[in-house]
Protein backbone atom coordinates (compact mmCIF):
# COMPACT_ATOMS: atom_id res chain seq x y z
CA UNK A 1 0.00 0.00 0.00
CA UNK A 2 1.25 3.42 -0.76
CA UNK A 3 2.63 5.61 2.37
CA UNK A 4 1.67 9.10 0.90
CA UNK A 5 1.17 11.32 3.18
CA UNK A 6 -1.94 12.46 1.16
CA UNK A 7 -3.31 9.12 0.97
CA UNK A 8 -2.95 8.56 4.64
CA UNK A 9 -4.89 11.60 5.38
CA UNK A 10 -7.73 10.91 3.17
CA UNK A 11 -7.89 7.82 5.47
CA UNK A 12 -8.21 9.54 8.36
CA UNK A 13 -10.35 12.26 6.60
CA UNK A 14 -12.78 9.44 6.10
CA UNK A 15 -12.50 7.95 9.90
CA UNK A 16 -13.36 11.40 11.36
CA UNK A 17 -16.22 12.27 9.05
CA UNK A 18 -17.58 8.85 9.19
CA UNK A 19 -17.84 9.44 13.15
CA UNK A 20 -18.99 13.31 12.74
CA UNK A 21 -15.89 14.16 14.75
CA UNK A 22 -14.80 17.86 12.70
CA UNK A 23 -16.93 19.52 15.25
CA UNK A 24 -14.29 18.82 17.58
CA UNK A 25 -10.86 18.39 15.73
CA UNK A 26 -10.11 22.66 15.97
CA UNK A 27 -6.28 23.13 15.44
CA UNK A 28 -6.08 23.85 19.14
CA UNK A 29 -7.63 20.61 20.28
CA UNK A 30 -5.83 19.10 17.59
CA UNK A 31 -2.21 20.16 19.01
CA UNK A 32 -3.68 19.50 23.02
CA UNK A 33 -3.75 15.79 21.88
CA UNK A 34 -0.74 15.81 19.96
CA UNK A 35 0.78 17.33 23.21
CA UNK A 36 -0.59 14.43 24.98
CA UNK A 37 0.21 11.31 22.74
CA UNK A 38 3.84 12.77 22.49
CA UNK A 39 3.45 12.51 26.50
CA UNK A 40 2.34 8.97 26.23
CA UNK A 41 5.37 8.36 23.91
CA UNK A 42 7.63 9.64 26.00
CA UNK A 43 6.67 7.78 29.23
CA UNK A 44 8.39 4.96 27.34
CA UNK A 45 11.62 6.23 28.04
CA UNK A 46 10.93 8.47 31.46
CA UNK A 47 14.27 7.55 33.58
CA UNK A 48 16.14 5.59 30.79
CA UNK A 49 19.35 5.72 29.69
CA UNK A 50 20.11 6.06 26.11
CA UNK A 51 21.26 2.40 26.41
CA UNK A 52 17.79 1.05 27.48
CA UNK A 53 15.96 3.21 25.35
CA UNK A 54 16.77 0.87 22.61
CA UNK A 55 16.26 -2.08 24.34
CA UNK A 56 12.87 -0.83 25.52
CA UNK A 57 11.85 -0.22 21.69
CA UNK A 58 13.10 -3.79 21.15
CA UNK A 59 10.78 -5.31 24.37
CA UNK A 60 7.49 -2.72 23.33
CA UNK A 61 7.75 -2.16 19.61
CA UNK A 62 4.08 -2.97 18.96
CA UNK A 63 3.15 -0.68 22.15
CA UNK A 64 5.85 2.38 21.06
CA UNK A 65 4.68 1.95 17.22
CA UNK A 66 0.86 2.74 18.23
CA UNK A 67 2.06 6.05 20.55
CA UNK A 68 3.72 7.31 17.07
CA UNK A 69 0.73 6.10 15.07
CA UNK A 70 -1.18 8.66 17.42
CA UNK A 71 0.81 11.66 16.89
CA UNK A 72 1.17 11.19 13.17
CA UNK A 73 -2.33 10.58 12.85
CA UNK A 74 -3.45 14.03 14.51
CA UNK A 75 -0.32 15.46 13.07
CA UNK A 76 -1.53 14.68 9.21
CA UNK A 77 -5.18 15.70 10.30
CA UNK A 78 -3.87 19.30 11.63
CA UNK A 79 -1.86 20.04 8.38
CA UNK A 80 -4.85 19.12 6.14
CA UNK A 81 -7.25 21.12 8.29
CA UNK A 82 -4.51 24.24 8.78
CA UNK A 83 -4.28 24.18 4.80
CA UNK A 84 -0.51 22.70 5.29
CA UNK A 85 0.95 20.66 2.58
CA UNK A 86 2.90 19.02 5.86
CA UNK A 87 5.64 17.28 3.20
CA UNK A 88 6.54 20.42 1.72
CA UNK A 89 7.03 22.31 5.22
CA UNK A 90 9.00 19.20 6.25
CA UNK A 91 11.65 20.32 3.03
CA UNK A 92 11.31 24.01 3.65
CA UNK A 93 12.62 23.20 7.53
CA UNK A 94 15.04 20.86 6.36
CA UNK A 95 16.34 23.83 3.88
CA UNK A 96 16.28 26.34 6.23
CA UNK A 97 18.32 23.76 8.90
CA UNK A 98 20.76 23.25 5.95
CA UNK A 99 21.43 26.92 6.39
CA UNK A 100 21.34 26.88 10.38
CA UNK A 101 23.20 24.16 10.43
CA UNK A 102 26.34 23.84 7.83
CA UNK A 103 27.71 20.62 7.00
CA UNK A 104 31.70 21.71 8.52
CA UNK A 105 30.09 23.60 12.04
CA UNK A 106 27.63 21.13 13.05
CA UNK A 107 29.54 17.72 12.00
CA UNK A 108 29.33 15.40 15.39
CA UNK A 109 27.88 18.75 18.12
CA UNK A 110 24.99 18.86 19.65
CA UNK A 111 24.91 22.28 19.71
CA UNK A 112 22.28 24.47 18.71
CA UNK A 113 22.63 26.77 15.86
CA UNK A 114 22.86 30.05 17.69
CA UNK A 115 25.55 28.39 19.72
CA UNK A 116 27.58 26.85 16.43
CA UNK B 1 7.91 16.33 -5.46
CA UNK B 2 6.79 12.81 -3.54
CA UNK B 3 5.00 13.40 -0.62
CA UNK B 4 6.28 9.68 0.59
CA UNK B 5 6.76 8.63 3.96
CA UNK B 6 9.95 6.78 2.58
CA UNK B 7 11.56 9.27 0.52
CA UNK B 8 10.94 12.24 3.36
CA UNK B 9 12.58 9.63 5.53
CA UNK B 10 15.42 9.45 3.36
CA UNK B 11 16.13 12.86 3.14
CA UNK B 12 16.21 13.15 6.77
CA UNK B 13 18.42 10.50 7.14
CA UNK B 14 20.91 12.43 4.65
CA UNK B 15 20.40 15.51 6.30
CA UNK B 16 21.79 13.61 9.85
CA UNK B 17 24.28 11.75 8.30
CA UNK B 18 26.16 14.61 6.85
CA UNK B 19 26.24 15.82 9.75
CA UNK B 20 27.17 12.74 11.23
CA UNK B 21 24.58 12.99 14.28
CA UNK B 22 22.95 9.44 14.53
CA UNK B 23 24.93 9.34 17.85
CA UNK B 24 22.78 11.87 19.58
CA UNK B 25 19.52 10.37 18.15
CA UNK B 26 18.47 7.26 20.14
CA UNK B 27 14.84 6.48 20.50
CA UNK B 28 14.85 8.23 23.95
CA UNK B 29 16.51 11.51 22.94
CA UNK B 30 14.00 11.70 19.26
CA UNK B 31 11.34 11.13 22.18
CA UNK B 32 12.25 13.90 23.92
CA UNK B 33 12.32 16.14 21.14
CA UNK B 34 9.07 15.57 19.94
CA UNK B 35 7.70 16.39 22.87
CA UNK B 36 9.35 19.60 23.01
CA UNK B 37 8.51 20.36 19.92
CA UNK B 38 4.63 19.72 20.62
CA UNK B 39 5.22 21.93 23.81
CA UNK B 40 5.93 24.48 21.14
CA UNK B 41 3.11 23.80 18.86
CA UNK B 42 0.85 23.64 21.91
CA UNK B 43 2.23 27.49 23.25
CA UNK B 44 0.49 28.89 20.07
CA UNK B 45 -2.82 28.16 21.39
CA UNK B 46 -2.75 28.26 25.06
CA UNK B 47 -5.81 30.66 26.38
CA UNK B 48 -7.42 30.69 22.86
CA UNK B 49 -10.35 29.19 22.54
CA UNK B 50 -11.28 26.48 19.62
CA UNK B 51 -12.74 29.93 17.24
CA UNK B 52 -9.59 32.04 18.56
CA UNK B 53 -7.89 28.91 17.64
CA UNK B 54 -9.07 29.04 13.45
CA UNK B 55 -7.46 32.64 13.04
CA UNK B 56 -4.47 32.46 15.19
CA UNK B 57 -4.08 29.26 12.19
CA UNK B 58 -4.81 32.10 9.45
CA UNK B 59 -2.49 34.55 11.16
CA UNK B 60 0.71 32.13 11.92
CA UNK B 61 0.18 29.45 9.16
CA UNK B 62 3.97 29.87 8.61
CA UNK B 63 5.25 29.85 11.88
CA UNK B 64 2.81 27.23 12.98
CA UNK B 65 3.09 25.29 9.98
CA UNK B 66 7.13 24.72 11.07
CA UNK B 67 6.22 23.73 14.48
CA UNK B 68 4.33 20.79 12.54
CA UNK B 69 7.41 19.88 10.48
CA UNK B 70 9.55 19.40 13.31
CA UNK B 71 7.67 17.24 15.05
CA UNK B 72 6.93 15.22 11.53
CA UNK B 73 10.62 15.29 10.87
CA UNK B 74 11.76 13.84 14.66
CA UNK B 75 8.95 11.32 14.24
CA UNK B 76 9.48 9.58 10.92
CA UNK B 77 12.97 9.25 11.81
CA UNK B 78 11.73 7.96 15.11
CA UNK B 79 10.35 5.34 12.92
CA UNK B 80 12.83 4.90 10.55
CA UNK B 81 15.44 3.97 13.71
CA UNK B 82 12.54 2.23 15.43
CA UNK B 83 12.54 -0.45 12.39
CA UNK B 84 8.73 0.98 12.53
CA UNK B 85 7.00 1.09 9.31
CA UNK B 86 4.85 4.28 9.96
CA UNK B 87 1.92 3.78 7.40
CA UNK B 88 1.95 0.60 8.27
CA UNK B 89 1.05 1.46 12.00
CA UNK B 90 -1.03 4.08 11.07
CA UNK B 91 -3.17 2.03 9.32
CA UNK B 92 -3.27 -0.64 12.07
CA UNK B 93 -4.13 2.19 14.62
CA UNK B 94 -7.20 3.25 12.51
CA UNK B 95 -8.54 -0.09 12.34
CA UNK B 96 -8.33 -0.72 15.99
CA UNK B 97 -9.98 2.73 16.61
CA UNK B 98 -12.78 1.22 14.22
CA UNK B 99 -13.59 -1.49 16.51
CA UNK B 100 -13.15 1.01 19.44
CA UNK B 101 -15.04 3.37 18.32
CA UNK B 102 -18.46 2.06 15.81
CA UNK B 103 -19.54 5.05 14.11
CA UNK B 104 -23.37 4.00 15.31
CA UNK B 105 -22.05 4.80 19.00
CA UNK B 106 -19.34 7.24 18.36
CA UNK B 107 -20.89 9.25 16.11
CA UNK B 108 -20.96 13.18 17.01
CA UNK B 109 -19.33 11.84 20.61
CA UNK B 110 -16.29 12.99 22.18
CA UNK B 111 -15.95 10.48 24.72
CA UNK B 112 -13.41 7.62 25.01
CA UNK B 113 -13.77 4.57 23.87
CA UNK B 114 -14.08 3.13 27.33
CA UNK B 115 -17.04 5.27 28.10
CA UNK B 116 -19.02 5.05 24.79
CA UNK C 1 0.95 19.31 58.45
CA UNK C 2 2.76 21.99 56.87
CA UNK C 3 2.93 23.05 53.37
CA UNK C 4 6.12 24.67 53.11
CA UNK C 5 7.92 24.28 49.83
CA UNK C 6 11.51 23.41 51.71
CA UNK C 7 9.60 20.94 53.93
CA UNK C 8 7.45 19.10 51.26
CA UNK C 9 11.08 19.44 49.16
CA UNK C 10 12.81 17.59 52.59
CA UNK C 11 10.97 14.41 52.16
CA UNK C 12 10.84 13.97 48.73
CA UNK C 13 14.67 14.25 49.05
CA UNK C 14 14.77 11.39 51.77
CA UNK C 15 12.25 9.38 49.87
CA UNK C 16 15.12 9.92 46.62
CA UNK C 17 18.09 9.36 49.18
CA UNK C 18 16.86 6.03 50.55
CA UNK C 19 16.86 4.69 47.52
CA UNK C 20 20.38 6.27 45.95
CA UNK C 21 18.11 8.13 43.33
CA UNK C 22 20.28 11.02 42.78
CA UNK C 23 22.41 9.42 40.07
CA UNK C 24 19.20 9.31 37.53
CA UNK C 25 17.72 12.62 38.54
CA UNK C 26 20.17 15.73 36.63
CA UNK C 27 18.24 18.15 35.39
CA UNK C 28 17.53 16.95 31.95
CA UNK C 29 15.73 13.64 33.34
CA UNK C 30 13.93 15.51 35.96
CA UNK C 31 12.82 18.21 33.03
CA UNK C 32 11.43 14.83 30.92
CA UNK C 33 9.95 13.17 33.52
CA UNK C 34 7.90 16.43 34.20
CA UNK C 35 7.42 16.60 30.85
CA UNK C 36 5.72 13.11 30.67
CA UNK C 37 3.78 13.53 33.60
CA UNK C 38 2.22 17.13 32.92
CA UNK C 39 1.22 15.14 29.13
CA UNK C 40 -0.55 12.39 31.31
CA UNK C 41 -2.01 15.02 33.42
CA UNK C 42 -3.33 16.30 29.94
CA UNK C 43 -4.48 13.10 29.08
CA UNK C 44 -7.65 13.59 31.58
CA UNK C 45 -8.78 16.77 29.50
CA UNK C 46 -8.13 15.76 25.93
CA UNK C 47 -11.46 16.57 23.82
CA UNK C 48 -13.21 17.58 26.91
CA UNK C 49 -14.96 21.45 26.74
CA UNK C 50 -14.50 23.63 29.49
CA UNK C 51 -17.34 22.85 30.81
CA UNK C 52 -17.22 18.75 30.72
CA UNK C 53 -13.21 19.63 32.29
CA UNK C 54 -15.19 20.66 35.44
CA UNK C 55 -17.01 17.85 35.43
CA UNK C 56 -14.28 15.53 34.95
CA UNK C 57 -12.20 17.16 38.15
CA UNK C 58 -15.22 15.64 40.40
CA UNK C 59 -15.00 12.75 39.02
CA UNK C 60 -11.79 11.78 38.94
CA UNK C 61 -10.18 13.95 41.43
CA UNK C 62 -8.35 11.30 43.34
CA UNK C 63 -6.57 10.55 39.96
CA UNK C 64 -5.99 14.29 38.82
CA UNK C 65 -5.01 14.73 42.29
CA UNK C 66 -2.32 12.49 41.89
CA UNK C 67 -0.85 13.37 38.77
CA UNK C 68 -0.58 16.76 40.46
CA UNK C 69 0.97 15.94 42.60
CA UNK C 70 3.66 13.79 40.55
CA UNK C 71 4.60 16.79 38.38
CA UNK C 72 4.78 19.01 41.58
CA UNK C 73 7.34 16.45 43.44
CA UNK C 74 9.31 16.32 40.52
CA UNK C 75 9.04 20.08 40.42
CA UNK C 76 10.33 20.86 43.88
CA UNK C 77 13.18 18.37 43.66
CA UNK C 78 14.33 20.10 40.14
CA UNK C 79 14.40 23.16 41.64
CA UNK C 80 16.31 21.56 44.63
CA UNK C 81 18.65 20.15 42.42
CA UNK C 82 19.16 23.44 40.59
CA UNK C 83 20.02 25.90 43.44
CA UNK C 84 16.60 27.74 42.49
CA UNK C 85 14.29 29.33 45.46
CA UNK C 86 10.69 28.30 43.61
CA UNK C 87 8.86 30.32 46.15
CA UNK C 88 11.34 33.58 45.05
CA UNK C 89 11.10 32.32 41.49
CA UNK C 90 7.34 32.43 42.05
CA UNK C 91 7.22 35.67 43.00
CA UNK C 92 9.46 37.32 40.99
CA UNK C 93 7.64 35.52 38.02
CA UNK C 94 4.53 37.06 39.41
CA UNK C 95 6.21 40.59 39.82
CA UNK C 96 7.20 40.58 35.92
CA UNK C 97 3.84 39.71 35.22
CA UNK C 98 2.25 42.44 36.65
CA UNK C 99 4.49 44.96 34.57
CA UNK C 100 3.50 43.13 31.44
CA UNK C 101 0.18 42.02 31.95
CA UNK C 102 -1.15 45.88 33.51
CA UNK C 103 -4.84 45.47 35.05
CA UNK C 104 -6.58 48.07 32.80
CA UNK C 105 -4.44 46.40 29.60
CA UNK C 106 -5.19 42.91 30.80
CA UNK C 107 -8.28 42.80 32.45
CA UNK C 108 -10.43 40.26 30.58
CA UNK C 109 -8.47 40.01 27.81
CA UNK C 110 -6.75 36.36 27.19
CA UNK C 111 -4.20 37.76 25.00
CA UNK C 112 -0.54 37.58 25.48
CA UNK C 113 1.50 40.53 26.77
CA UNK C 114 3.02 41.18 23.30
CA UNK C 115 -0.19 41.21 21.75
CA UNK C 116 -1.93 43.59 24.33
CA UNK D 1 8.82 35.27 53.26
CA UNK D 2 7.03 32.04 53.47
CA UNK D 3 7.14 29.90 51.23
CA UNK D 4 3.84 27.92 52.29
CA UNK D 5 1.76 26.35 49.27
CA UNK D 6 -1.34 28.09 50.68
CA UNK D 7 0.18 31.69 50.87
CA UNK D 8 1.96 31.72 47.55
CA UNK D 9 -1.59 29.98 45.89
CA UNK D 10 -2.97 33.07 47.65
CA UNK D 11 -0.56 36.11 46.08
CA UNK D 12 -1.70 34.11 42.58
CA UNK D 13 -5.32 33.95 43.05
CA UNK D 14 -4.80 37.96 43.82
CA UNK D 15 -2.87 38.07 40.04
CA UNK D 16 -5.43 36.47 38.52
CA UNK D 17 -8.61 37.92 40.27
CA UNK D 18 -6.85 41.45 39.53
CA UNK D 19 -7.62 40.65 36.00
CA UNK D 20 -10.49 38.55 35.99
CA UNK D 21 -9.16 35.71 34.39
CA UNK D 22 -10.67 33.30 36.55
CA UNK D 23 -13.16 33.07 33.23
CA UNK D 24 -10.22 31.26 30.99
CA UNK D 25 -8.79 29.28 34.08
CA UNK D 26 -10.88 26.32 33.61
CA UNK D 27 -9.46 22.68 34.40
CA UNK D 28 -8.78 21.92 31.13
CA UNK D 29 -7.13 25.33 30.15
CA UNK D 30 -4.48 25.25 33.23
CA UNK D 31 -3.29 21.72 31.90
CA UNK D 32 -2.98 22.71 28.55
CA UNK D 33 -0.87 25.70 29.93
CA UNK D 34 0.98 23.61 32.07
CA UNK D 35 2.02 20.99 29.39
CA UNK D 36 3.11 23.81 27.14
CA UNK D 37 5.50 25.24 29.81
CA UNK D 38 6.81 21.95 30.78
CA UNK D 39 7.31 21.88 27.00
CA UNK D 40 9.78 25.02 27.37
CA UNK D 41 11.62 23.94 30.30
CA UNK D 42 12.24 20.72 28.56
CA UNK D 43 13.84 22.69 25.45
CA UNK D 44 16.60 23.90 27.43
CA UNK D 45 17.47 20.06 28.02
CA UNK D 46 16.87 18.44 23.61
CA UNK D 47 20.10 16.96 23.25
CA UNK D 48 21.82 17.55 25.61
CA UNK D 49 23.75 14.53 27.77
CA UNK D 50 22.95 14.14 31.68
CA UNK D 51 26.65 15.88 32.59
CA UNK D 52 26.05 19.00 30.14
CA UNK D 53 22.42 19.30 31.53
CA UNK D 54 24.28 20.35 34.62
CA UNK D 55 26.02 22.63 33.04
CA UNK D 56 23.16 24.23 31.20
CA UNK D 57 21.55 24.55 34.65
CA UNK D 58 24.88 26.93 35.85
CA UNK D 59 24.59 28.79 32.60
CA UNK D 60 20.83 29.74 32.30
CA UNK D 61 19.43 29.96 35.78
CA UNK D 62 17.85 32.34 35.93
CA UNK D 63 15.81 31.13 32.38
CA UNK D 64 15.38 27.81 33.99
CA UNK D 65 13.90 28.85 37.23
CA UNK D 66 11.37 31.44 35.25
CA UNK D 67 9.99 28.16 33.62
CA UNK D 68 9.78 26.40 36.94
CA UNK D 69 7.96 29.23 38.17
CA UNK D 70 5.81 28.99 35.20
CA UNK D 71 4.50 25.25 35.70
CA UNK D 72 3.94 25.79 39.49
CA UNK D 73 2.14 28.89 39.15
CA UNK D 74 -0.28 26.68 36.73
CA UNK D 75 -0.23 23.41 38.82
CA UNK D 76 -0.68 25.46 42.57
CA UNK D 77 -3.93 27.70 40.92
CA UNK D 78 -5.24 24.48 38.92
CA UNK D 79 -4.89 22.41 42.49
CA UNK D 80 -6.84 25.51 43.83
CA UNK D 81 -9.57 25.78 41.24
CA UNK D 82 -9.74 21.67 41.67
CA UNK D 83 -10.46 21.68 45.46
CA UNK D 84 -6.65 19.57 45.82
CA UNK D 85 -4.60 20.12 49.00
CA UNK D 86 -1.84 19.94 46.97
CA UNK D 87 0.48 19.14 50.14
CA UNK D 88 -1.41 16.23 50.97
CA UNK D 89 -1.37 15.01 47.44
CA UNK D 90 2.13 14.89 47.49
CA UNK D 91 2.34 13.09 50.57
CA UNK D 92 -0.16 11.21 49.68
CA UNK D 93 2.17 9.98 46.36
CA UNK D 94 4.95 9.65 48.70
CA UNK D 95 3.35 7.30 50.77
CA UNK D 96 1.92 5.06 47.46
CA UNK D 97 5.71 5.00 45.96
CA UNK D 98 7.19 4.39 49.61
CA UNK D 99 5.17 0.91 48.82
CA UNK D 100 5.25 0.56 45.04
CA UNK D 101 9.13 0.90 45.75
CA UNK D 102 10.44 -0.66 48.53
CA UNK D 103 13.96 0.75 49.67
CA UNK D 104 16.01 -2.59 49.18
CA UNK D 105 14.40 -3.30 46.10
CA UNK D 106 14.60 0.41 44.30
CA UNK D 107 18.03 1.23 45.70
CA UNK D 108 19.85 1.79 42.81
CA UNK D 109 17.35 0.73 40.36
CA UNK D 110 15.98 3.23 37.83
CA UNK D 111 13.27 0.49 36.96
CA UNK D 112 9.48 1.45 36.65
CA UNK D 113 7.32 -0.24 40.00
CA UNK D 114 5.77 -2.67 38.53
CA UNK D 115 8.91 -4.08 36.57
CA UNK D 116 10.97 -4.33 39.79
Amino acid sequence: MTDSIAALTGEIRSFRDARDWMQFHNPKELAVAIAAEAGELLQHFVWQSAEQSHRRVEERREEIASEMADVAILLFELADNSGVDLAEAMRAKLAKNEIRYPVEKARGSNKKYNEL
